[in-house]
Parts: structure tokens; C-alpha cells; sequence
């Protein structure tokens, strides 16, 4: 089939960052896009052929953007999967399948589906509602502490919560949920695995995941991780193991937990591009975007080995400030050796939200830590 | 300044690959741009904040242009320098300057400006009219052979011929031109020289580029260049100083003979991104386009050294085909390691017509080298 500079449309659900940085990939290749998403200030309002406003949860919205397009892929989870269903009923190309955002979407069901797959991953207890928890631990059936998470909709580190005492599940939504046995770790790792239409599979290298502690949002991401090559090759065959159980086509980001013993265990999955792999931008041989439009389209995948390290910092909101952006001492990080900000173009911040990110990259790993140590303390994303 | 997701806006004049490659940075920045070409088909038409149809050398459309933008910068010589001027009077930022643009356009002023201060290029006589060689070759005042040049509009090696006898000046424009000695080269180089709005410089690697002999374009363009360490210094020397004679802000890609003996001679310069910066998007720690930007806004320059060896094969319409393009082969050439292909987005080819780019890179020059030569003999840019 032909793509580059023809009739060919790409439909992407959603106009957020990941799909601004996958229309990087399509401009590069003069590949035809068109965008939905709800608001019009939307990253990706820019750089598609067309933009459409409408609500990714609306079945009918979702059918009519999908009527004219040749491939449909998604950005974020949080699209209506009904819609993806009946289009690929009538033979539309969608990536990731909706039988595995299906799976994937609603937390329960994907850890039912590591439990049915033998795939290693922490204890946990389905909920229908919230307030069934607290029955549960007074009566012994749940130990206290455990990491409490809806089993839809969470994004952002909303929708997890680590519950210590029976007084934090107060002001959570009373929802389907899971409670999960918590996970005493040495370190959170990711693993990327590509796979294209044809079943060609390839696994980026195991990057390390710093979280901040209250905001369960990822502080630094670092590539390669920096653990010992036999627990690496086990977070590889762990990850690999999981995207074979799906099948997915496209990228599947898998979240792992290494132990204290160092076994590996599955935290969550994400079938679409994940902000563990952005480093890759300036770090990789092909990038996760590129590499996401590969997978749909047939493609060949493409070297996933790194140039130079990279460690990835987020770029978010600061607290207590709220309005228009200031990149604070911005340009002080510019002229530090090997640093890249992306700036994700959302107008307006507020306490934690994702507006950007930046990328430090060197051949030696501990020059790059430590750069990104210095662009972390110096840059803020505050108000006007 | 506030730059990224502000009120700022940067004006381009020129919407071609040069421009559109310039967006997938401002998209990267969020920061805002306002686009001009004669075309509503140009590349740049889409990633830009706003897209505006006129013709580059006219006086109107470019003062128009310029009206509502903070910084102005050009993608092309091609433009109306009288309109830059009376924009800068008026207080405009405009970069590179429009006294160096107005010096460089002419391919006669260029040369004296080199001759003027005492930077090695190649003898060379000036002439309102090619009509006027043919006598000079009769009475011996201009050997056989020679490079004509145009002094105005030279572009995709048009506006340069290499005369060997006088019929080879039969279908040339009569215009104001050049006649320059051939040099007996053993290599043709370029290095592109950074310069910010305050002051700060950096140069890039050397880049070897070997030439189709007719048609007067680049095939390679290798980083680095396989060239002797002091050759290599004395190419950034001769850049350099040419870059401090013009004292322009943005880049200057300044192309270079090495002589059989191992001297440097200026060929030629453009005050903007070059095609033999293209290597730098897979291959450097800062792409040019990405430095373009800095040095026009005034921010901090980025390291240029490079991550990887990098070889770019230019994409031009393969000859005997007219007509809506197809890139053949290009999902195979897509399977090999470190390659990546760029599709500029112009609909219709012609012969040698640039249409795109490769670049093929590796931490072992030697396999760049090859596998560039197999991208080249694989993709064909041809017509439906």
C-alpha cells in the first residue's frame, strides 16, 4: 500500500501531547492525518490535515471519524471502544485492536488477564464499588496497606491511591476498583514492545522510572536502566511475554515492578505510545513514534538500540500556580550540553498537569543523571 | 523574552523542506509562526500557526508580511531584500540580516566580499551579460574551461553550468554572471557556522559531499568528513572567518574546495539551514533547525557535536518521470538499520527534483557508508 504523499488517511482518537509527537512522525513522512478530540486548543490541532472537534467517549462520534480514514489508531485509552468494535465489524483497519484496549482499559480485567496467562504481577482483589473495601478489611479479608486503583478511567495519576489507614478512602469515588497487595521494590522499570501488522516484534532496552512520591507521577525517566543485565533480560522476557498474551499491533509500554529479590512483576500496560519511551526522541535509533507508525502500517520496524544515553524529565505544572504558562529559567537549560525541552503547547497550567518534558542525553550515563538533576531544579512551570 | 507558548510569533519567508523542518522544531517549542509561499500546496503549509499565499520577491506582500511578526527569518534567498531593509528601519527584527542576505544573493558581490577580505576562493571574472564570454574567450582574457554562474536565482544547480568550449554557453540566460576558474578539488566540504542574536558561535563537523557530475547536485553528504584532522581545522578556520566577515545571525553554511594540495577555498555560502545539515536531525546533538531557532531568538546555542557518523542520500525525481510521485521500494529500504527517510510533501516529481531525504546513520562510519549506497540504489523516486 501506499502512504507517503497519497490519498492514504491516518485516523489518530485523541489530541493530546502523544499524538502531537506522533504527528512529528507523520509530517516527516507526508503521511495524511485527521485528529478528534474535544477541545480546540489541543496539541494536535496544528501539524493534522484535519481536526475534528468531538468527545472520544461518544459512540456516534466515533463512528463518523472513523468513516473516511484507511488506519485508526488511538493516543490515550479513553475512547469509546463499542464504536472501534462495530468499525472494525465492518473492515476498518484498527491498531490497537479493540478486543485488547477492551482488556487493557479496565484495570480489573487486565490483571485477570495476567493472573489467566501465568504472567507474574502483584496479589489483588476485584471491587464492584469502593465501599465494599472497608467490610473487607474489618473482617480480615484485606490487609491493610494496599494501593487502591479504579478500574477505569485513571490517567494521570489520578485514580491510584495508596491506602495506609481505612480513613484514606474517604473523598475516593465510590467505583469498580481494585486493591492490590503493595509491591516492596527496588525499582520501577518499563519495557516498549513493537509489534507491526506482518507480526514483527522488536523491545526497546529496560528504562528506570523515578516517581514522586506524593504525586505518583514519574520524575526522571533513564535509559538504559541501571540494573544488573540478568534482571534487565528478565524484564525483557517478562514484557515480551505479556505483548505475545495480547497480540497487540502497535506499541505495548509494560510497566514493571523489580522486587527486593529481583523477580519481575507487572504493574500496568499501555497499548499506544507511554512517556517512559519519549527519551527516545533524541536517544534512540528510531523513536517510539516513529516506530507506532511502523506498527500500524505495516511497516518495517526500526532499530530500537540507543545512540547515547538518555534520562527524560517531566515538565509539570508547579503547585500552587494556576493560568497561562512561564517556562521559568528555560533558557538557562538550553544552554546546558545535550538538553531538548518539549513544550506540549497546553495554554493554561495547574498543579501536576503533563506540560512538557525534557530530554538530557550523553554518551556517559552519569553525566546525563546529573545534568538532569541540574534541569530539574532550575526550570518551573509556573503562571503569568 | 517569552517565546514558547506565548503571543510571540516568528515569521518564515519560504515554505518549503527547509521551512517545514524549521516547524517540526516551533512544534516542538510550541512556538507560534506565520508562513509565506506562492503556493498553497508547499510543505509548510501545514505546522504553521497561520499560512499566508505571496510571492516571496515582491516588495508589497513582504512588507505585508512582515507587519505583524517579532522576528522574521527566511528559508530561501529568494526574497525581496528591498522590503526586508525597509522592515528593519521600521525596527523589525530580521535574521539574517538583510545587508548579509543582499550581499550573498548576488553570486558576483559574494565573491568580492571573499576577495575583499582576504578569504581563499577560487580567480573569477564578473560580467553584466553572458554575451559578453564569448569575446572575452576570443581575445584571452577567460581560459577554457570555466563554471558559469549566474550572479541572481541560482537554485537545485540550476544557474551554474561547467563550459568546456564556447557552444556549451549556446541556451544560457544572458544575464548578469561569473566565470569561475575550475579547481582541481580532491573533496567538496561545507561546514555551517552558528551564530546567536548575541554573539555566541559554534561550528559543525566538516561534511564530505560527493556530487552527481551532470546534474550539478549532492548524492552523499557524510559526517564526518573522511579527511585529515588538520585539513579538517583549517576547513573550520576558513568557515569560520567567513562567517565572522558576514557577522550573520542564524546560520551560515559555507561550502568549501579542498584542493589537491590540501588548501581550503570558499565555493559558496547560504545564511540559513543547508541541505548538508540535514545529517544533523538523526546524527547531532542539536539539529540545525533547532540552532536556526536559537540563534534568531537570542537563546543559548546547543552542543553540534555528533552522536553517531550520519551519511544523507538526497530524494530527486528520478529522470523520464513526471507526474504524481511514488517513493518505490521505500518499505525496503525501510527494514534496513539506522535508516530514515524524510518526505518533503510535494505531490508532483520531476527530474531531479528534490523530493526528500535519507539519512542512514551508525556509530561505524564505514556501515553508514554502505548501507547509504544500498538506500541509494534501492529507492527510486518516480511517477504513477
Amino acid at each position: 500500500m501506499h502512504f507517503f504523499s497519497s490519498d492514504f488517511k491516518l485516523g489518530i482518537l485523541g489530541g493530546g501531547q502523544l499524538g502531537k509527537m506522533m504527528l512529528y512522525e507523520t509530517r516527516k513522512w507526508d503521511i495524511a492525518t485527521k485528529v478528534m478530540d474535544a477541545s480546540q486548543e489541543a496539541p494536535c490541532a496544528i501539524a493534522c490535515n484535519e481536526f475534528v472537534l468531538g468527545k472520544l467517549l461518544d459512540y456516534d462520534a466515533v463512528m463518523d471519524f472513523g468513516k473516511d480514514v484507511d488506519v485508526l489508531t488511538i493516543e490515550i485509552e479513553n475512547v469509546n471502544v463499542d464504536a472501534l468494535e462495530a468499525l472494525e465489524e465492518q473492515g476498518k483497519t484498527i491498531y490497537p485492536q479493540p478486543k485488547v484496549l477492551r482488556t487493557i482499559q479496565n484495570k480489573a480485567t487486565q490483571k485477570l488477564f495476567y493472573r489467566d496467562n501465568n504472567i507474574p504481577t502483584s496479589e489483588f482483589t476485584r471491587y464492584a464499588y469502593t465501599s465494599e473495601i472497608k467490610e473487607s478489611v474489618q473482617n480480615g479479608g484485606l490487609e491493610l496497606p494496599f494501593v487502591w486503583k479504579s478500574a477505569q478511567f485513571g490517567y494521570d495519576g489520578q485514580g491510584v491511591k495508596i491506602v495506609r489507614e481505612l480513613s484514606d478512602l474517604e473523598g475516593l469515588p465510590n467505583v469498580e476498583c481494585i486493591a492490590e497487595e503493595m509491591v516492596n521494590f527496588k525499582n520501577e522499570l518499563a519495557v516498549i514492545v513493537a509489534r507491526n501488522s506482518k507480526g514483527e516484534t522488536k523491545t526497546y532496552p529496560v528504562v528506570e522510572m523515578e516517581f514522586h512520591p506524593e504525586a505518583n507521577q514519574v520524575e526522571y525517566v533513564i535509559c538504559p536502566a541501571r540494573i544488573p543485565e540478568e534482571v534487565a533480560q528478565k524484564a525483557q522476557a517478562v514484557a515480551k511475554k505479556v505483548s505475545e498474551g495480547f497480540g497487540q499491533v502497535g506499541l505495548l509500554a509494560v510497566e514493571l515492578f523489580q522486587t527486593q529479590d529481583d523477580a519481575i512483576l507487572v504493574n500496568e500496560v499501555a497499548p499506544r505510545p507511554h512517556n517512559s519511551g519519549h527519551y527516545s526522541i533524541e536517544g534512540s535509533f528510531t523513536n517510539q513514534f516513529e516506530q507506532h507508525i511502523r506498527c500500524i502500517l505495516g511497516l518495517p520496524l526500526g532499530k530500537t538500540e540507543s545512540k547515547v544515553a538518555g534520562v527524560m524529565v517531566n515538565l509539570v505544572g508547579a503547585e500552587g500556580h494556576t493560568g497561562e504558562v512561564v517556562y521559568e529559567n528555560i533558557e538557562e537549560v538550553l544552554a546546558m550540553d545535550g538538553v531538548t525541552p518539549h513544550i506540549y503547547g497546553k495554554k493554561m497550567t495547574r498543579p501536576f498537569r503533563k506540560m512538557g518534558h525534557v530530554t538530557i542525553v550523553d554518551a556517559d550515563m552519569a553525566k546525563a543523571r546529573q545534568v538532569a538533576q541540574e534541569v530539574k531544579e532550575k526550570i518551573k512551570v509556573i503562571s503569568k
